[in-house]
């Protein structure tokens, strides 16, 4: 174990699980920094009826993580969401065994250990924050909106403005867990995942920047396959990168890598057109700074809308197996 | 496996849970029939929202009989009770846990055999039934009370009461396999228990009483410690033991199982007092139809109130392993 590359994967949604899912099958050392910022359904009742910080991404962590041949029903029942019973429906059953274990041991960090334990979790699942602060987004308009969930569903019209602000209030302080995995990493992965609900929320948490700034491992970024309403809206490729590298506060980046492939699945592309959302434009230069890694990333599969519970619009996605290789490649 | 002996519980409550934690240290080939009518709490909101079957009764026998050395935080979980949450606050991780489960295979009986699976129990947990029914209390006062929880709790008037006609509405059907159970059984433990809410419900169910009466196995009644306000108020052993052979339908006793210590612990009787109960009267001789077992079965602990959540009055209790070394030695 203590010959295997650090690699430590920043994020928290649908894209960190497909990370996850391929990294899992090589002999690394995985961890994985997970935003902490969820304030929509389940998260909402965790954390206001709760008082708890949120777990829906975490619980994705895990599941990602989990070994497949062990406790499998435990695996299902995590991903389950209940539909009957009022104050229940909506919930997920990873949150509310998360909470439950929360209020048993006093301590939420001990809770996810213990459900790692339980589920025989391959990584280190770290979140990225103790703190309970919520995401401030304003718009090139002047608008400011208040919470992931809002800022993750913008409304039609606001969702045709740029975010040109985005900060945490109160200002949240990074787990110190967190600090050290990053600073000791041989490979930091950044994305995919929709920048500013999954990526960035890790990013301008107080220390997290400068712990990429200062380790000594190589800094890797996934461009997303598709543009996000209200959140990318016609941001290219380098857009992606150079609005990340303004929150890292440098120029760090050792690689970008990028689908290459335009072989989608049939129909889908009109899917994403509805949501107003279209593949990132690859203008990415080999620089100085960065080294661009072109690939076919793409999965030939179609996910359905209720694997978890993020999943609500990423039908396409990173093919899991192909990316982990690149990836590994590198280190 | 095949060689040992069949011992079937029949029960539900808090009794059942002391029996079977003692049992299941011998090498048996041990069942439980469990009581499927407790309809307050957490229960009601499992059977009127969830539309399923309540699942106290099983949880703790499923509890009981877990494997204490395995998955032991999940065995913890599952009588963890929600302190928080709107809709939430009340409800068992328990029972939440199987609703899950149950929609997820779309089965109850599957739910409850999976949740076995995963926490390694040690025997065979038989709802008695599966039908939708409620149990119906006819007092001497002629006043109908609906629903275990009702009956359980009957307030100061009606409590002074006794129970004339006790049935279910709608009649119930017997789970087979608790039917079959029954029949291939060396040894029948009925008891201890609350004998209108834990005891008695599984008689009162279409087939059971009919399958003790025709089972070849010996008929065990353990006689409760203490009487219950609006149950059994002044009701000596002999009076149990006459309402229980009254829904059996037949004198079909083999043994009697009482305790005959008055060690009891230092303020508990008082305690009792308070809420109109007293140790049952032993008045039971040794007559044809079956022979009085007399020891110490008193455990020497109090229990606490949230051990699990039927304990709220069960403040003292069999002590499991005297009461399962006595049953073992009549194999």
């Amino acid at each position: 174990m203590q010959n295997r590359k650090k690699v430590v994967v920043i994020g928290g949604g649908t894209g960190t699980f497909v990370v996850l899912s391929g990294l899992k099958k090589y002999p690394l050392n995985l961890s994985v920094i997970v935003s902490m910022m969820d304030d929509g359904g389940s998260n909402r009742v965790i954390r206001d009826e709760f008082g708890l910080l949120p777990t829906s991404d975490l619980r994705q962590c895990i599941v990602a993580l989990a070994d497949e041949n062990e406790n499998k029903i435990l695996r299902k029942l995590f991903t389950y969401r209940y539909s009957l019973g009022v104050g229940i429906s909506g919930m997920t059953f990873g949150n509310l065994f998360m909470a439950a274990l929360t209020d048993i041991f006093k301590s939420q960090d001990r809770a996810i250990e213990e459900t790692c334990n339980i589920l025989h979790v391959k990584g280190n699942i770290i979140p990225v924050t103790f703190s309970d602060s919520h995401l401030v987004a304003r718009y090139e308009n002047g608008k400011q909106v208040l919470g992931e969930h809002s800022i993750d569903e913008p409304g039609e019209k606001q969702g045709n403005f740029k975010i040109v602000e985005f900060e945490l209030i109160p200002k949240a302080k990074a787990n110190p867990k967190a600090i050290k995995e990053i600073k000791e990493a041989d490979l930091i992965v950044i994305g995919p995942g929709d920048l500013y609900t999954s990526v960035l929320p890790n990013l301008v948490v107080n220390g997290i920047a400068k712990a990429i700034r200062t380790s000594k491992g190589k800094k890797l970024y996934v461009v997303n396959l598709m543009t996000r309403f209200g959140q990318t809206n016609d941001l290219s490729a380098k857009d992606h990168v150079y609005i990340l590298q303004k929150y890292i506060k440098a120029k760090v980046l050792d690689y970008c890598l990028i689908n290459n492939s335009n072989n989608f699945p049939k129909g889908i592309l009109e899917r994403y057109k509805e949501e107003k959302a279209h593949p990132v434009l690859d203008d990415l230069e080999n620089e100085n700074e960065y080294k661009v890694i072109r690939k076919d990333f793409l999965s030939s599969k179609i996910y359905s809308k209720n694997l978890t519970d993020k999943l609500k619009r990423s039908l396409i996605r990173h093919d899991s197996d192909k990316l982990a290789k690149a990836i590994v490649d590198l280190i």
